[in-house]
């Protein structure tokens, strides 16, 4: 399937037809996958995003293949190797870390080792969240879950010793001091730690599972944005520091990935409301339920357009390198988008031909 | 409780009492504190090994205080604050971090932030052991474990968080370039990545879960090794790094750690073994189980002789500041001293006056 450019996603047909703001929300059948427009600024692009993407999943892959091997004790190993290579994974961590450092001039290199910590740091965090005590997911990514298969027990070790790996291998594998000066890597570190710590990702596992889901607006956006948009900034931010943004672009970098992150989320729970309430979400926390649909639309489209606003900012001085952190916007409000890459003909690379709808969310 | 400190601890004697070689292991009731013979090279010291003990552990203790504010999202704060500043722990990875650190000559700022950090990442290992589906413990330090005071979710959440935050802690608090240079922290974080990942503690935990731990000697070493030895060669090893340790002696302080670490949960095995198989042990590997109580005493005096080989090659250009390293070994055996210092009249430095073990092993 191809990927086809246009300047903008069709939002701005949609007043005079009256239709809802996502009308392929609606029409679609959530299996069928649809080309993805890319909200450039170009209106016509050479930019192959098809090449781009496929050729980073398959790199990505092989990266990771070789970065966990099995080896003694081969439970554990196998494990994290199921964890880590499950061909259902749509990395999107990874490939919003390099699509962040190349915008900004940055070598692939760079960014590589970091990209894919954090597809190892991503799926530490869902083999956890999916535990019975947790989300209670027996599922992921239309495979049994990690404690389904090899024990509750061996997936807490698994999602242990990812967690390490992954700083290991920023700190063994990254190219310093060049093309990144050494003080960098404890930047990449610490926003890591940041992410996924007591006040990011495991804050928002906390207060989903404690309620606070059942909330407010306010409330609800807390945890998408903790639970689901922090891994995005953490992508976005640390691709930013590799490839040598300024200050004012790592910011920038930093709303947007967050926003695409939340964006995701509050799309998969518009998207299961209009199925009737049953879907992939894995989260207590429903925009719906708690403001309506109305209100969800809106929502969607505020942080949708927060977050192509920060890229607006990268096109005058980048151009078309812009365009694969536009198609993360894209994807959250279309999915269907097949790669038919090594491997992926059965899913996708930023969504799966099954509906699945995670990418920086949870769903299987 | 004073500290004393002799030529040796007291083996020299017991071949021609033929008793057996730990005499004060079966002698006193377990509950009895007694003093530390320090096996310095020096048969007279002034070094204030007591003042040194608790000094440590008061800032050990406030600066780990600073470190887990209680903040939003309150309860999986309160949480991680009740597993890092529990009264009953020992704090020994911090202080074998900071004593290696300054036997070498190092500041002790420059190798606090990773004692601290140390500190951390073995309470979080501690309450991932705990858990009901690991080594279902409902207890630690005499206090309700956190998985039974928080909740199963809880404790695997604060285990989560607190692995990044000692990674987080370091690169935020180790001055560095001034004493530590720039390139030794991501040396550090290797190490600690290593130690807990999966050819380290969690490879320990999963081998003994698996009943590796009810193999052969080699097998079960192998278990203390990575259970027990990996937190203690990292912490002797950071601190040599900290510190500006040669090649040389860092290899000396990992042999000694791990010696260490394997020391305790040997002797442990001893104690519970020679209690009728009751005890606060916290492994399946039972190495009186397996090769009897002779071999095991056998292993324990080769263990302890390797631990004071690797000291003995820092005495002569070091001097006394070895002292506090060999005073780990020593408390191996004796276990019952007693600091009386801030908050630890019940406990101890390195060992609880309830029998408690738990240094570098799992004993509650």
């Amino acid at each position: 399937m191809a990927f086809s450019a246009s300047l903008f996603y069709p939002s701005p047909n949609l007043s005079s037809t009256k239709m809802p703001p996502y009308p392929l929300l609606f029409r679609r059948p959530r299996s069928v996958s649809l080309p993805v427009r890319c909200s450039s600024a170009a209106a016509s692009s050479s930019f192959d995003l098809r090449t781009y993407w496929t050729t980073l999943i398959s790199q990505i892959e092989e990266a990771l293949d070789a970065a966990v091997p099995v080896r003694y004790p081969e439970s554990i190993h196998k494990a994290i190797r199921h964890v880590v290579l499950s061909p259902g994974a749509k990395r999107a961590p990874p490939i919003m870390c390099i699509a962040s450092c190349e915008l900004v001039g940055g070598l692939r290199s760079a960014a590589f080792p970091a990209a894919c910590a954090l597809e190892m740091v991503h799926a530490a965090s869902l083999v956890h969240d999916d535990l019975p005590c947790m989300d209670s997911s027996p599922l992921r990514r239309g495979q049994p879950s990690a404690h389904a298969l090899f024990g509750v027990d061996m997936a807490i070790l698994a999602g242990d010793a990812l967690f390490p790996l992954a700083y290991q291998h920023i700190v063994t594998h990254t190219p310093s001091p060049d093309p990144v000066p050494l003080s960098v890597i404890p930047l990449v570190l610490t926003e890591i730690a940041r992410a996924v710590g007591s006040t990011g990702m495991a804050a928002g596992q906390f207060l989903d599972l404690s309620g606070a889901a059942a909330g407010s607006e306010k409330e609800i956006l807390q945890v998408l944005e903790k639970k689901f948009g922090e891994m995005a900034e953490c992508s976005a931010v640390c691709g930013g520091l590799l490839g040598g943004a300024s200050d004012q672009e790592l910011e920038a970098l930093r709303r947007y990935g967050r926003a695409v992150g939340v964006l995701y989320q509050l799309v998969d729970d518009v998207l299961m409301e209009s199925n009737g309430g049953t879907g992939k979400m894995r989260s207590n926390a429903s925009i719906v339920k708690a403001v309506g649909m109305d209100r969800s639309l809106e929502l969607v489209e505020e942080v949708r357009a927060n977050a192509k606003k920060e890229l607006d900012k990268f096109k005058d001085k980048y151009g078309e390198k812009v365009l694969p952190l536009y198609s993360f916007v894209d994807y959250a409000i279309e999915r269907g988008f097949v790669v038919e890459g090594r491997g992926l003909e059965a899913s996708s690379a930023a969504g799966g031909s099954d509906g699945s709808s995670e990418t920086f969310s949870k769903g299987d």
